[in-house]
């Protein structure tokens, strides 16, 4: 997007060069020589090793990223990014053959606004001649199994569009590489591919896998990473790095490394150059025999390394020297300083035929007890924090683009959505959603995210008052899921503003705490609404503590228009005991107009669900079971359970209860069965009146340690579904793929932990099926999840484990809750009975609406007549297949919107079909003036991406579609959407 | 001694200036503005604290020096000087404000031979300048309880020489730096006074001494280091760091320092600067209450720190920003980035008067139960040895000057002394020669040492040849302490060469191993010399195993002249039986016409020793003893015996045996009692028939352990002089200081450790008296001492420990022997009774004989009649009151000349007198064409010398004695020494 390439349509973007996309601070010396064209010379002829110099940045773990950055707490690890680039920099301007490349942008941010332009202009001078290459240039490397989607696109943007804006297409990655993820999402690839990038490169893999693909030379592939996307959309060539992201033994020249110095003064004791060059010529030779080229790869770095770059450069640069040297000698062996895109593009000027890759690489485990399953758990409240900030930073982002400059400077003060921009973009590192940092990290993130939303809580409220025209303050409330809201508590009259996200109407169940017993509740057209009041549950006061006393909850169903809000009034009516009180039997069944579901009466446990409507019923039973976290005392394996790794002691799981006590609440609005089955778990069964799903709502924690046995809590809900071993999980949140129990699609799969081995992230879904049901499970937050038994679908909800699992974090997972007991979770499950041919089209919208909630803000009292109670910013709902991704102000009167088709290929009947939107009719309050589509990243024009083409042995070899160079065309208003198709739009808009 | 400042006689030296003095390869951009010129300024109304970058460079210690110059084995301990010095010199040239002092040469002149010029220059600038300071500028930084006053002088001036010839006057130290030795000797002050030194400053004193400085801020004095030099020849200002060499708690930024860093990032998380500004400011406060100035130094460094400069000067860049800009606040304090140099010119002009020192630092304790006195003999095998290669190197030395260049390339190939040379100089180190090393590293100063012999070997075999004109093969007999000479065992007929580097002629016995019965040997002039032939002892058949067979000893008295050889030729007469074989009963006297020695014939222990001259008589019984050496597992605290330390269990050592087990041997030549107290302890008293002193050699070891009980063995001399507490040592083998038990004479000694906190280092002699009687021990090696009783005398001759006294090295001091059983340490103690008024006489030059041992090379057969069997290099031999201190060849044409008076003032009525010698008469075969006498250190015409003056409380204050500056007049021939002084002079000579 650099301006000297990129053209846009004159009439309407006249303004835009310099505003954005070209590089204004740095001079340049001379016309940049970067990307491919300043990849060094290679020698046909010998067998060339590319020594890559990189370090591993961990946006956050075992120490916080700020702490990180300044090098503070080097007693946990020596770590310090600020001096990183100091160093590196200093160290690539002594000889231009040096190379470095820098990966987590939001740490080169922060080093980057600190330095002088001095320094800034060498910098730009080392990026235009490629010295110093961004690679994959997110704000963070993100997890693979438990982000989402939108969060990762998010990340990326805002990493990219650094880059982009500070130096321009020198800045623009090539290459994705994710070096440390443990495993890796085929949806990542996906989105890697539509960013643009040219290739990728990872670490991490199952070791069966690995062996196989040495032994067959199949490190490296093109992943085809979409089922509905037509080729090459998302293939994205993969390859495996020799050595995870670690130099070969022996030649780790780090601070933190031990290794032998090439000691090379003859004068000096132990001169050791000829056995050094002997050891790295046997370790090419060795490694070449993996790969297909005669270019081999070597991560010459590894985690918060190069803090001091010289002991690295002087060492490499002997060993290039001494190495080479032997070629004189008949050695065929070129050793160069080298990068990854420059790499790859020697793999790409083989024009070889590369093996295709359509599955995923999940589960990965590096022995064969030692599946890193378990952080698609770990750390549930957090997960659910992260998601539920996702949904907050879409409503801050749209709400800045409604509200205007206001939004930023209002009535409610200064508010801005970059702070939790840049929060989200963080905890999508994969050791931050991941679950797998340090506790005190953990809070920090959890921090940054409630900072972020401090900040985006002024925008929002700023930006509702220019669209209501009502400026009274307003109150949001954090404790609504454990009963608490001193407003809603103690107020005999108030209104409830309810954002709604999506891009289209959504319907939606509100409980609020309060203390009266009867309401009036009132909607935006002076309508009322149906309400009830039932009490607060035993496990909700027992988790709320001290931090609220409402007895009961104000439960009513709310609509909310697309990308707006709808604002209801809320009287007490009557104090004094409630209409009625809970039963203490098990009912035989609660049902709706939708769905029916049974209970046994003797166990209070679920007995079978049916949908009304297409008249399915399946028997289903459901109860809470912990595995015996293995405490690494075991014969097969030192093993323990840990943050990462999931380890049951035994394949069958302890049942929590047989029975459970019983509380049932019925009445208009919902039906509610409390279920008791220890002091540590309850679940909330419950189904609203206009509900076409059952929720669950479960509530685990403090989870009991004192018999010394660490604990995998999950629920099970066992069918008579016929799945047959196989389930179905979603990758990131979007498309779905197969999972087969003791099966791998790619190697014969020697399966060593029955339990483990088979959990696969579960981001938004999982699914059973069979020719006449598929029960689909929602989910609120990333999780891990299984079918260990045919019919049945099980999912990890919370995990506290007594040792740590070697993996580095140092610690054993065991969250403290508020009085060190452990951490209470608290998440629902959605359950959605359908026909398999149908399915999609509940489990779509409904996963899109779990992921962007409405918001709910407070206003004391009444409002003022003139006040707005309804709003959209858009002119009509979207198509019911298109999901309104992303609607953020880029710049001043410029807008970044994503629209996606949100269904497979074939997956609906009616939805699985193009679909138009016409983008000048979008908007309700703004006129859009013109549109340039993007990449996915939104780093480059959309016409001007063009990736290197790759020849599979398996499937089609498409060219790429490329785009009319140069041209930058204005796209036309009406824009087709293909199935799980994102096209990314930058739009110039003027607020009506 | 730089060109541009010196002047050198032109009649004589016309050809000098660009050999030597001026450095040659820098080009200068302007005039150096170096030195004290160069210092920053300061606040004169404010507290000034003065930064000092720097880094403390063990001349190795857990690595080898190699290993450390690398950074190789980082396993062990992570430091790489090579980084350091690159990284350092990056730093400096980002701000001119930056300072760094650099302290071991050796280190320097590493790093320096592989630059490039560009490097070179910029150094070299950075030096003129005064950014980049050398500090205490020799080879390492010595040890001061263990060396001896020659090496040291030889280290220093190798190091100084160095910087001298490579960067001139800019290069010059102005300060001594002994931060970490522990504990500190009088006689090195003295040399660093006449070595030109304005200060000194060191960091470790013993703990009670420390408090009580800090009491009466006498934490800086002026030491008066010489009871016999005129003040102020030896008067050093000496200041004690405040922290070690440390920097304050909180505020190491090293990489290996887990200090938090400042974080100035207002936008980022833990924003410190108040705190850490706040917290500086009270550690400058506090401290300032230490010292009389307004100025107070912090050491901004540690071990080997500095290897990423840039976090270190990033973060002091910061805090003096910060600091400093409390001053618009009101603060006082002003921070700046100084040198130890700039810190003492400061004190200097505060034209203070400072309290007066003439005692020394030994011994130190850092806590009540933790003396380090054990490292006075660890590692005695290591400590002979180096004393031993001293000797050695000054033969070398003076073989060159003798035999011209032909001595560095001739008939026996190419030779040098500089291998040696710095062999030795690394040898001094304070983790060397002290025995406080690991194993590994212990062995690689003796294999330095040996591959600097073997290349002296060399050169001594070419000057040999030229002196003598016989190039025949020359062998050398390493083995001869153990019986060992593979010529001397299998030859009938063999020349030996008695080279003598004293300045006198020297008389000496000689043993060689044979296994003939019967042998004549012949002197250079052609008389027959008596000769004995005697067994091998048992306790030598043990130790030497199959290293040699030799069944006899030859046992002869030889002559050399002075600074020359004698020629012996020897031929075997007979095999067979000997003729006496040794008696196997305690004898109740052996004699010879000096000394009458007495034994009690049931324990075969000594009982008396005569002195038949002076007709003296004292008791005298002798034994071993062993202190069980501290586990750590006591109540009092938990500090074991290690390398360093000293701790005894109990203070009653245990007895070896109450009786030893006798052999005799007494013939013509030698009378010797074989004493065999146990497995692991014999010893021969011995008495040769020309001998004044009585020799004791003590065989100790492998020291059994498999009791479990770690052993530091003694042996202790108990006599009736009544020496009341009272015993004296040398320091570093020249002058004495007094020692009286459970005192120290600065401070009320509170003694907490009876024995160890009793023990001073021995370098070469340790006495008592009383008014009638001088029992002086000259020792082969440096060694503990002390006088528990009243009359007694002891010595710690060997320890073999259990456990580490965690003070770093990490290993328990248990050399290893042959058979992994232990260390076997083999060495000599001289017995001297004599008239304390005359005991001088005898025990200066005996000790000088112990110190230049006669060095013995044999060649096979006969030699070619014209052969010069005899040799002298002086005219004459010098006076008894002078020692031929340094004869080395400086530059072609150039001769380094040390000339010492040997006596203290008064402690002789014969000697302790001015003596006159002729520089033109000197030299047998060299005209002396001119002289320039130097400093000490040899890098600054003795006329040129100017340094601080000091005023003192205590003492006279005396002005310096100024030279005339600039003349750098040549000498008159006849120089004269008073006592106690080393003049040094350049010659430049010419062969005759």
């Amino acid at each position: 997007m650099a301006a000297h390439t990129a053209y846009w349509a004159a009439v309407l973007f006249l303004s835009l060069i310099g505003v954005w996309g070209f590089p204004t601070g740095p001079v340049f010396n001379r016309d940049p020589v970067c990307g491919y064209k300043s990849c060094p010379a290679t020698q046909p002829s010998m067998l060339n090793v590319h020594l890559i110099p990189h370090t591993h940045d961990d946006v956050g773990w075992l120490k916080t990223v700020d702490q990180y950055f300044y090098g503070d707490r080097n007693e946990i690890q020596h770590a310090g990014v600020q001096y990183i680039l100091d160093s590196v920099v200093e160290q690539l301007q002594k000889d231009p053959a040096r190379r470095f490349i820098y990966v987590e942008t939001a740490f080169f941010y922060r080093w980057w606004r600190r330095q002088n332009q001095a320094t800034r202009k060498i910098v730009t001078q080392l990026v235009n001649e490629g010295r110093l290459e961004f690679i994959n240039g997110g704000w963070c490397m993100s997890d693979e199994a438990t982000t989402h989607y939108s969060a990762v696109i998010d990340q990326m943007t805002l990493g990219l569009r650094f880059l982009n804006d500070t130096f321009g297409e020198c800045g623009r990655p090539r290459v994705a590489w994710h070096i440390d993820p443990f495993g890796h999402a085929r949806e990542h690839a996906s989105m890697f591919a539509q960013m643009g990038f040219d290739g990728f490169f990872f670490g991490r893999l199952d070791y069966q896998d690995k062996g196989r693909r040495i032994r067959t030379k199949e490190m490296e592939m093109l992943w085809r990473a979409s089922d509905t996307l037509t080729p090459p959309t998302a293939d994205l060539f993969t390859g495996i790095l020799p050595n995870g992201y670690n130099p070969p033994d022996g030649f780790c020249w780090d601070q933190s490394c031990s290794d032998a110095p090439i000691r090379d003064d003859p004068d000096l004791e132990d001169y050791n150059v000829d056995q050094m060059v002997f050891k790295f010529l046997e370790v090419a030779e060795s490694q070449a025999t993996w790969y297909k080229t005669n270019h081999i790869v070597m991560t010459m770095g590894s985690d918060f390394q190069y803090e001091n770059a010289n002991m690295w450069y002087k060492n490499m640069d002997k060993l290039i020297h001494y190495v080479n040297a032997q070629q004189s000698n008949g050695s065929r062996v070129n050793v160069l300083y080298s990068t990854p895109s420059c790499y790859l593009q020697e793999l790409h000027r083989a024009n070889l035929t590369w093996p295709l890759k359509t599955d995923d690489f999940f589960p990965y485990a590096d022995a064969a007890h030692d599946f890193w399953t378990g952080y698609f758990t770990s750390r549930p409240a957090l997960k659910r924090y992260e998601r539920e900030s996702n949904s907050r930073l879409q409503t801050c982002n749209q709400l800045e683009v409604l509200g205007g400059p206001k939004s930023r400077r209002g009535p409610h003060g200064e508010g801005d959505s970059d702070t939790m921009r840049k929060a989200m973009a963080v905890a999508q590192h994969h050791d931050a959603v991941s679950g797998t940092e340090k506790q005190h990290v953990a809070y920090d993130y959890a921090r940054r995210l409630a900072t972020g939303w401090a900040h985006c809580e002024v925008l929002v409220s700023n930006s509702l008052a220019v669209l209501s025209g009502s400026d009274a303050p307003r109150i949001y409330c954090e404790g609504l899921n454990i009963s608490v809201c001193p407003l809603t508590e103690s107020s005999q009259k108030f209104t409830m503003t309810v954002y709604n996200p999506l891009g289209r109407a959504v319907t939606w169940s509100v409980r609020l705490p309060v203390n009266g017993t009867a309401y009036s509740v009132i909607d935006p057209r002076g309508k009322s609404v149906a309400s009830e009041v039932i009490p607060v549950s035993k496990a909700t006061q027992l988790i709320r503590r001290d931090r609220g006393y409402a007895m009961y909850e104000l439960v009513f169903q709310v609509q909310a228009p697309p990308m707006g809000f709808s604002t209801y009034s809320i009287s007490m009516l009557q104090t004094g005991p409630p209409a009625a009180s809970p039963k203490f039997r098990a009912p035989r069944t609660i049902q709706n107009k939708y769905l029916k579901v049974t209970f046994d009466p003797d166990t209070g446990l679920l007995t079978s669900l049916s949908n009304l409507e297409t008249l399915q019923t399946i028997k289903l039973s459901q109860n809470f079971y912990w595995y015996n976290a293995s405490d690494g005392k075991n014969k097969d394996s030192d093993q323990p359970s840990g943050a990462y790794i999931f380890r049951p002691n035994s394949s069958t799981p302890f049942t929590v209860s047989k029975t459970a006590k019983i509380e049932t609440v019925q009445n208009g609005v919902v039906q509610e069965v409390k279920q008791w089955f220890s002091p540590w778990i309850s679940q909330v069964v419950r189904l609203y009146e206009d509900s076409r799903e059952l929720e669950l709502e479960w509530t685990v924690g403090p989870v009991p340690v004192d018999d010394d046995l660490g604990k995998e809590v999950i629920t099970r809900l066992d069918t008579d579904i016929l799945s047959s071993g196989y389930f179905y999980t979603d990758s990131n949140g979007r498309e779905v793929l197969e999972r087969r129990r003791d099966f791998r699609p790619t190697w014969d799969l020697f399966q060593s932990e029955p339990i483990a081995g088979n959990y696969y992230p579960v981001n938004s879904r999982v699914y059973i099926k069979d020719d006449a049901n598929q029960l689909t499970v929602v989910t609120d937050r990333s999780q891990g999840g299984s079918s260990i038994l045919n019919g049945s679908l099980e999912i990890m909800l919370h995990r506290r484990l007594l040792y740590d699992d070697n993996r580095g974090v140092g610690e054993p997972l065991s969250e403290p809750g508020e009085n060190e007991n452990g951490l209470v979770a608290r998440g629902r499950l959605l359950l959605s009975l359908s026909k398999p041919a149908t399915a999609a089209d509940t489990h779509r919208p409904l996963a899109q609406s779990m992921v962007l909630q409405p918001l709910l803000s407070f206003q004391q009292g009444t409002l003022h007549p003139n006040t707005k109670l309804e709003f959209s910013g858009l002119q009509a709902a979207l198509p019911p297949a298109v999901h309104l991704l992303t609607v953020s102000q880029w710049e001043k009167d410029l807008v970044l919107l994503r629209l996606e088709h949100q269904f497979q290929a074939k997956e609906s009947k009616t939805y699985s079909q193009p679909v138009t939107v016409n983008l000048q009719k979008l908007f309700s309050t703004l006129d859009v003036l013109g549109a340039s589509e993007m990449s996915l990243g939104a780093n480059q024009w959309k016409d001007e991406m063009s990736r290197l083409d790759w020849k599979t042995s398996g499937g089609e070899n498409m060219k790429p579609r490329k785009g009319m160079k140069g041209t930058g065309d204005a796209v036309p208003w009406e824009v087709t959407l293909n199935p799980m198709e994102i096209r990314t739009f930058l739009l110039r808009v003027q607020q009506r």
